[in-house]
């Protein structure tokens, strides 16, 4: 249940939203890529590796919902104005199914564009020998606000 | 506002919960550290570096959510008996102010002890020149479930 | 992306939810009708009335919350056994647009059907003239108990 | 953990936010009353009745959140300008105990008092032989907007 209209205010969004990925310095270090982003909506990847886990070699809940937070941003961030960024209010996760594979794929679309906050809902799957599972799903609230905050 | 008794049904959960800790892959990579841990509460902090944070220098959302869920999980985990293990639910965290500064510190106390379901909430204080502010804030649900979880 | 199989433990399931509907003095009270019912899905509708607005005419977003909620609680309820229920344990709703038409109408289903907690997601949609607008979206997270509950 | 200064910027607050409820149709409707007000705070209380419950004589987590919610908002609301409304963004709800007993009675608080978005914490709690427990807590997020809204 997407929003019916998306009109991206930017025309220059796909490479704007590319240069604020290419600087969240937490996102490299993880190793979360971008994998295509439209407007109002973006899949990310992940390969999933050792140091991703928690104890009990589950992918870790703070990778999910990081994953979540920002493939739902950057699908809202496809959509603001070129002087306008976009800065997570709140997000709210449930872990479905324990994280166990080889590679994770987040899928989020914008379920309100805003002028003011946008909402965009987050899916994670865990895809194990080429097999697809939902892993976790997220709702996320994210302020528009002007790029001095970028 | 915390539950009034909170007995750990295992006396041995101060070794049991650090050596949870010291075997969680994504913790140590980010960095986290476990400062103290009693009968439902824990404190966490970390030393906040460059690859920490979003494009625009402030600490990101995931960094924070991580912290808030795993020190959560801590404070849980004092409280449950030793053949169990606590497993994320779910969380939402409210992102509240910009977390710009030196050190993050997370603590976590538990609200609700059930015996399937526990129930924590957590604060993340970010310390800048040895001032606290409140930048976020969540309540984590987590299953209490058999250590072959572990 | 809803669950692949959803297998109603109970084969009475229909008329077991639906007495525990009849049963929920505050759902009569506000007015809300089960629509349709089937294993690990729910619909339900409310004719708006003067009484479920906030001061500025919008529909109170407790009424879209209880909606929420409680038919999320419906489509859970129908895949647990005879000597089960399911209790809220925590949901969060998204308040999208304003809800301001006719008739409410609430679409749940299930996305994990676990042992102890089931997780259902709802979508209530305002329909203004025959048009259906998405008003609010919540993740509801349901304990299975014994009937003693009930 | 409250907002350290909390200045309302209309001095008339108290009676703009006890007119705000008055005219609230589903808070009069379910009988919630306005306890008290201050700056950034706001007591709400609901007496007990047959009609507030579910199947199984608990309080309906409806009735909890819409008085999280509203609660929350009179708190956020006593800080606006006289020009301006607050409506809920989004909230998330823990129902820690099954709400038993006489009177229920919800404190609410600012933890960030923005400029666009306020966010407020309720605490439900429910009265039963003069003790009170702790039944349910929320986060509110709410967005700050002019008074056409009204």
């Amino acid at each position: 249940m997407s929003e019916t209209r998306l009109r991206p205010r930017d025309p220059q969004y796909l490479s704007r939203v590319q240069s604020i990925w290419d600087d969240a310095h937490f996102i490299k270090d993880v190793g979360y890529e971008l994998s295509s982003i439209e407007a109002g909506r973006c899949v990310t990847t992940l390969v999933i590796q050792k140091r991703h886990m928690q104890q009990n070699n589950f992918v870790h809940a703070g990778v999910l919902a990081t994953m979540a937070d920002h493939t739902a941003g950057a699908a809202a961030g496809s959509l603001v104005a070129r002087d306008q960024v976009v800065l997570t209010l709140e997000f709210k996760i449930n872990l479905l199914r324990p994280a166990v594979g080889e590679t994770l794929v987040c899928r989020s679309e914008v379920l309100k564009n805003g002028k003011t906050v946008i909402v965009s809902e987050s899916e994670v799957f865990v895809v194990k020998k080429g097999r697809e599972k939902l892993a976790a799903k997220a709702m996320v609230s994210l302020a528009v606000v002007g790029s001095s905050y970028r």
